[in-house]
């Protein structure tokens, strides 16, 4: 697989970013941020569609890649917010294009 | 779950097409198509990581989603070509942004 992706990457850039933006929220979760740090109980409120168990799970991911920063604040009870990285704020163009495509996607269909 | 979806889509536009984009290997099939039509043999080629099988299911998502277009010619052996609609084409933007992510991304990674 490993091989693969590198074979891949000479001809698609996309191919070794696929994993990180794979997560099912994955994207939505780094528009959130995008918007400023957020309490993990914030950030779930916002997406209700997405069990705690599985958010936790595509942060943590994100987190591995670098993109977020979990910043645990030693207090009772204890706090713990998250925020985008340097790298992660490099993934904002992306997003952009996404909310325009979502936009132009959303009206041609409205249109069908 | 569509319910969820309409209340997300108020606050994040980009929660309506994350079904679409969610594919494994959606984004790559899409820059690969972008580049111009291709054979259903010529992108399983491209694609050496993902199975017929998922190709297969992934082009058929993309296809009911109305990004990509499929044809199929009558010959003998049937010939089956794969194109990106005006809708498809539309998401171009997007595959611009994600790959100059992916550099970014692989330049900060391999500074590490």
């Amino acid at each position: 697989m490993d091989e693969h992706k590198a074979e891949i990457f000479e001809e698609c850039p996309i191919a070794e970013i696929q994993p990180i933006v794979h997560g099912k929220w994955a994207m939505v979760i780094i528009y959130f941020l995008s918007l400023g740090t957020l309490r993990f109980g914030e950030l779930s409120r916002k997406i209700p569609a997405v069990t705690q168990a599985n958010l936790t799970k595509e942060l943590r991911t994100l987190e591995r890649y670098g993109l977020v920063h979990r910043e645990v604040y030693k207090e009772v009870p204890p706090r713990v917010e998250y925020s985008l990285t340097a790298l992660g704020s490099k993934f904002l163009p992306v997003i952009e294009a996404l909310k325009t495509f979502a936009w132009e996607y959303h009206e041609a269909r409205q249109g069908e």
